[in-house]
């Protein structure tokens, strides 16, 4: 904790307090050797990286490499969200080959192995083997309910959740209660075990803007409420899911919304995406969306790629989806946190013209080799010999 | 004027009043066989591209090139900031191959044709021929002046406004006045006669997070908010220039004291950026800023590329930077004009799998060409056979 803390710059007594009445969470498995993660109020905004294989793309290798190249790129945490291959082994080979906190959905294994002839036990078996096998966070869509699966039709996309998806399957399917809500109670007992950390999965994110703030979000919402209270009564903390697809003048009022109805827990937003028809560029409109949800409290960023409602990303997508939320992120942290050390520096050294510090501080490190030629020069091609810096440091001189 | 307030979904008279007080500005030189563009309250968020040759890069061919993928990707209206090459061809072949409003910076061309011994009747000289060369807009660094010029030296960069600077080294030098306030009566004549907005330069904008919303920021706005009466008196459109490098949580604020220290002209801001590390990745931090500022009333976003302080923006960093600062102002669009027909009928395409309609709706053309393959499918990769959408349109069917 007083690692943690340090690195958080929270005073210990602080943060502890804050783990006590849930508005911050320790990420990490006890099965696992890594550093835990401290995600929440007052902390720094935290990313998330999606990897995983999928039913057409299912190359381990490829996903290990993503994950290496998100990982470098900066993500605090990693979510495998395989639906293809052996997906036990691409879990545990990223487990494996990774040292920060790994979240992952088990309603996708469960339905995949039994369709909707999945039970409620073969969903709890599933949970536990995440568990055991050192997942630290797990992405549980318990707030979705019956009552909500009926008026999903009311909306221009129903459901864009892929759990949420299922289990909204399953419903209609089997004309029963969402088994991660009637169940919630011995997921509890399980995943404390481990102390493993519940994510509660939004599986009402509106899918397009059409949709956000709706009455199947909220309702939602007012379940993962009631949900993070029992939560908190027997131990297990909770972070909450959000959108999504919300206009600009909405976040602010989402993520107050989320932190009333939820007593403060930490709140992970998808984007959120502030227009649906950016495809090809949804990491930009995922990071204005982040850093607006993040200025106003929203604690955790999951990255948005540009090829976000276009396919399973590449590698080099993995790395802009992580650099454009991490830029978000920082944004907030320069409001939240007051946190300027490192924009300070660089303006400092470009002030001097100093490339190599302005490489050292930037946020890609790979930007320093495609313009190395900058390296001791005293101006860019953007103004020449008319560069304003210089211009102004002769006559201020003289 | 019928036309402009048609395209813009603006009652003719309500549009009107917007002119005669100022909060639009119509930008079209009289000289120009150009659409007139109206800019300001009640109208769509409009998109600047900056291009233009450097003394290192000086192509014209490639500038043009530029400005033709920058019409492409839906700018509004471009600068041409050249300072290489022969700076009236440049301006002239512009004019000539394009048919939307285009800017200049007279400054620039007075400085480097006489750098400290330009004089007031030479920098008129130039405005005047660039008004005559049918150019519909001109930054005018009017509002700095020696009294905040002497506190330059406080900042952490004291200016990084390429005119600004060229005025604070004349300042300096000669020990007078600004000739572009000094002489701003006279100035106001000339562009009156070429129906030519003025857009009055923020050379004190901030080049880092630090300097945001100083003293030197500020003075020069109040300046600009007295200089922006006398225009009107004299029946001169204004726009005013704004930051820079600001955080998240001074971009409000920023806009509203614009609007209230200049009587609600039109806002053009650079970014802002809310971030200093970006490098390589400005058109985010511009992204994010932009779309904020412009959902508080910004009326005007100057593209970032991904080349901001590195270099001239290659054709690529150009299409980029559009796209980058249409998503921001299409985002506040959809707040201030409830502007969401483009993305429900997207989000409808959606729902339907219908790729050849998502790729006519989606904010760029080319993202068809790299995603063809998904035309006639009826999932991505992303999710292959366990698609959301599909599922629970199979079931919500049964």
């Amino acid at each position: 904790m007083k690692r943690i803390a340090e690195r958080e710059r929270i005073p210990e007594d602080k943060l502890k307090r804050r783990v006590k009445n849930g508005s911050v969470v320790i990420v990490r498995n006890s099965e696992r050797d890594i550093e835990p993660l401290a995600i929440g109020e007052g902390t720094r905004v935290k990313v998330n990286a999606n990897i995983g294989t999928s039913t057409d793309t299912s190359d381990i290798d490829n996903e290990l490499e993503k994950a290496r190249v998100a990982v470098e790129a900066g993500t605090h945490t990693l979510m495998d969200l395989s639906i293809g291959n052996n997906i036990d082994r691409v879990r545990r080979e990223i487990i494996k080959k990774t040292e920060i906190p790994l979240g992952t959905v088990p309603i996708y294994q469960a339905f995949i192995e039994k369709k909707v002839d999945m039970d409620p036990d073969s969903i709890l078996n599933v949970i536990e083997k995440h568990c055991k096998d050192g997942v630290d966070f797990l992405t549980l869509h318990c707030g979705i309910t019956r009552r909500i699966v009926e008026r999903v039709s009311e909306r221009l996309i129903p459901i864009t959740s892929r759990g949420g998806s299922f289990i909204a399957a399953w419903i209609i399917k089997n004309e029963r209660e969402n088994p991660l809500y009637t169940e919630f109670d011995r997921i509890l007992e399980i995943v404390k075990e481990y102390d493993v950390v519940i994510s509660l999965g939004d599986a009402l994110r509106p899918a397009g803007i059409h949709d956000a703030s709706d009455w199947c979000q909220f309702q939602e919402l007012l379940n993962m409420g009631r949900l993070t209270r029992r939560a908190r009564e027997a131990g297990v903390p909770i972070i909450i899911e959000g959108p999504g697809h919300v206009p600009l003048n909405q976040i602010e009022m989402n993520v107050k919304l989320e932190k009333r109805l939820c007593d403060n827990a930490p709140f992970y937003v998808l984007g959120p995406l502030v227009t649906d028809i950016a495809l090809g560029y949804d990491h930009i409109s995922g990071a204005i969306g982040g850093a607006l949800a993040a200025m106003h409290g929203a604690d955790f960023l999951c990255y948005v790629t540009p090829s976000e409602h276009l396919g399973l990303p590449t590698v080099d997508d993995v790395r802009v989806g992580v650099i454009a939320s991490k830029i978000a992120a920082h944004a907030a942290d320069i409001v939240r946190l007051g946190d300027t050390k490192r924009d300070d520096e660089l303006s400092k050294a470009r002030k001097e013209l100093d490339w190599d510090r302005i490489f050292k501080l930037c946020i890609d490190g790979r930007v320093r080799a495609e313009h190395k030629d900058l390296v001791g020069k005293k101006a860019c091609t953007m103004c020449g010999r008319y560069c304003a810096l210089k211009i102004l440091e002769d006559y201020l001189k003289r």
